[in-house]
Order: C-alpha cells, then sequence, then structure tokens
C-alpha cells in the first residue's frame, strides 16, 4: 500500500481503479451520488443505536472503531470520484460554503445557541 | 477567502468555525453523521429527475451546476469534521478500502461488469 | 381535504397526482428511490442537533413538530409511490422482515441488549 | 405469518417486537430515523449501478427484486416505528403534503416539466 499524501493523489488513484475495470460507464454523477449516500447509510448503521457519550468514544472500540474508519474510508472513495468526474475542487468547495456560513451565522449571532444552530448549514 | 491547497488546512478552518462559535458541543460523531447524510440527501434531489445524460451534463448547467458544488462542499465540511472529531485520516482510509477493494475484486474479474459492479464496495 | 383510511387509498391519490402532471415519466425506481432518500435526509436534518431527549418531546415543540411531521409525511409519500411503481405490498413486506427478524433474534437472546441490537436488522 | 392489513396492524406488531426484546430504551426519534436513513441506505446500493430501464424492470430479477422487496419491508419497519414513536399518522400526514403539493403546484403548471419537478417536493 501506497501512502498517499493529498487529495490529487487519491483522486488519482480512485480514477485508475475504476478505469482499469472499466467502470467508467457506471460512474455518472447520478450513479455515484446514490453510491455515496449508500455508504453514508452504512456509516449511520454503526452509530445509529450509541448514546451520544458512546458515539463519542467510538474510536476506543476495538470492534467498532475498525468500522467506523472503514465506512468513512467508503464514503472518501465515492466522494472524490464523484468530484473528480464532475471536475469540483472540494476543499475549494468546502472553503467557499464556509466563507458563505460565516457571513450569514457571525461568532455573535451563533454563539453556542442550539436554536441558532438548528436551521445552520453548517 | 484564502485559498487552501489541502485537507489539513480545510480541517483547521472548519475546526476554528466551530471553536468561535462554541459549537463543539453538538459536534459529536453521531449528530455530525446526521448531518452529513442531511447533507448528501441534499445532493441527492438535485440529481433525482435528472437523466444519467443529463446528470452527466449538470456542470454546465448554469442553474444547477453551482447547486451541486455547493452540496458537495456542504458534504466535504461535515465529512471532514466527523473525520477531524474521530480522529480518522480520509485520505489514508479512503486508500486503504481502495486495496482491499483491489484485492477482492481483480481487474480480471470485475472487467466493465454490471453484475460484479452490484455487489461491490465500491 | 379527504380524510384517508388505508395506504391503498394514499397510493391511489399518489398515483392520480403523478398522472394528472404527467409525472409518470420521471417516476422511475431508481429517481424514486433518490427522492425518498432526499426527503430522509431533510427528517435527518430537523433531528441532527438535538439530544436523544430533546428528540423524544419534539413533537411537543410548536416549531419542530410540525416540520418533522411535514418530512414523514414527504417520505410516506415517495415510498407509498416507489412501492406502487414496484408492485410491492408496503405491509406485506415488513411483516415478512419483522417474521425473519424474529426468529434471527429471539426475545432471549436479544433482550435489552445494545451489543446484540447494534447488528440486527431491524 | 399472520397477514396484517393495514398500518395500524403493522405498527401494533413492530411495537410488540420492540417491547418484546426490552428495545425501546433505543428507540428515541433521533435512533429511529438513523436508522431509516440506514436501510434506505441500503435500497439506494440496491439500484445505485441500474440504468433507468433496468431499475423499471428490478422486480422481474429473480435476484434482485427480492433483494429490492426486503430493503422496501426494513425501511417500511423503521418509518411505522418511529411514527408511533411520536404519534403521528402517516397517511394522514402524507395526504396533507400531497394536498400542500397540489396548491403549490398546479396541474396546469407542473404538466411534464422537468424543470418544474425539479424544484417540487414532491
Amino acid at each position: 500500500m501506497d501512502s498517499l499524501s493529498s487529495i490529487a493523489e487519491l483522486t488519482a488513484k480512485v480514477r485508475a481503479f475504476a478505469h482499469e475495470r472499466d467502470w467508467e460507464q457506471f460512474h455518472t454523477p447520478k450513479n455515484l451520488a446514490m453510491a455515496l449516500a449508500g455508504e453514508v447509510g452504512e456509516l449511520l448503521a454503526e452509530l445509529q443505536w450509541l448514546t451520544p457519550e458512546q458515539s463519542a468514544a467510538v474510536m476506543d472500540d476495538p470492534e467498532l472503531g475498525p468500522g467506523v474508519r472503514a465506512e468513512l474510508g467508503d464514503v472518501t472513495v465515492y466522494l472524490v470520484r464523484l468530484a473528480d468526474v464532475l471536475g469540483i475542487d472540494l476543499v475549494e468547495a468546502a472553503s467557499d460554503k464556509l466563507d458563505e456560513a460565516g457571513r450569514r451565522y457571525t461568532v455573535e449571532a451563533a454563539l453556542g445557541s442550539v436554536a441558532k444552530i438548528s436551521s445552520v448549514e453548517p
């Protein structure tokens, strides 16, 4: 296993994986978004019955921890692949949304407020 | 808006965003996984009625394209935040899962086969 | 607003709604499953920042309660429509799965156990 | 296996199933919404690589058909349980949302239009 240092390298690795198997034909944005949602569903299944406290300590659990890490890996694979197919820079898109959220929800207005956060994206 | 070059920088930016607003109390893995799923749901909503062909060209659409990019940004914000809270390296976790998938689904066995891909993760 | 007494009546109402608007062309199982997932994502968004206790009392909240009810309504509309398109009897399919789960997870083995429930479907 | 004729009977059956196993403690609205989303994720996984045409014929496939039916069953179990815990009448909630959608999207305005349907709930 090679060690990857960036999203760009991971993107190239996923692209090659799909290309070698001739899977590009299945990798429409629509299909990949469904696959992404399917993996997020598996992540939810790992956490669904845990209390908030148990979920905060989930990585210390020798059985649950690796499962959660594996699901985050799957989610990332599909997210990176989807972004590649769409030509979107994920870090830039996320940073832009964070800037936008920062303008809408100033520190003063949003401070520690669950009422405010309820209607916040993110 | 600053330009970020890596997941590490984005992670730090999201962490500071949450810290400034005293939102760490809401950011349990369980809550963040739900928020991630909610954003993936919004992404699905952007693509749900499109044909495969329309979805492949969605970024060329002046109305739909920016919406899809924004949803991918939101998904990335929560994914990065969740990984930060859990102490997981997303690129490494994804690369590991890809290596594992490569062993289970060799190029020869999986080549262009929708039957095979149906039961493939990814 | 008419009062419906059964899933069968609701199914007929949703079918007529789609037919009148000539939306059957969009209602493939794939598209409807995406729409269902999108609505479930909105439901998650209503509950994501609540504590377990807050979520248990959500219907008493004059702002949040109607929102949760509306999201459950949307989820039901798409689930019923998807089942109609696929020719599946939802109550029967659910009852069968429950019988199957009952055989796998006997009362004795599953009693009050979060460890057991973690790997249970349902 | 008994034959159920209504959502009310199914609701009672699911309630008894949870009660017998002392699982009520895990069945907060938050947890059940996550479980519902997890099952919808499994449904998406069944359909994700299919073309629209393949998805329309999925119930004719001896392998895929029963899987799709089983996932719809799981989704229904959790939806019915969630509605029971919240005290919501699913058929009524769905019918109300449909009436509301009908007022916003009149037949004349929405007729066969993908542009309109893109922003329609449902």
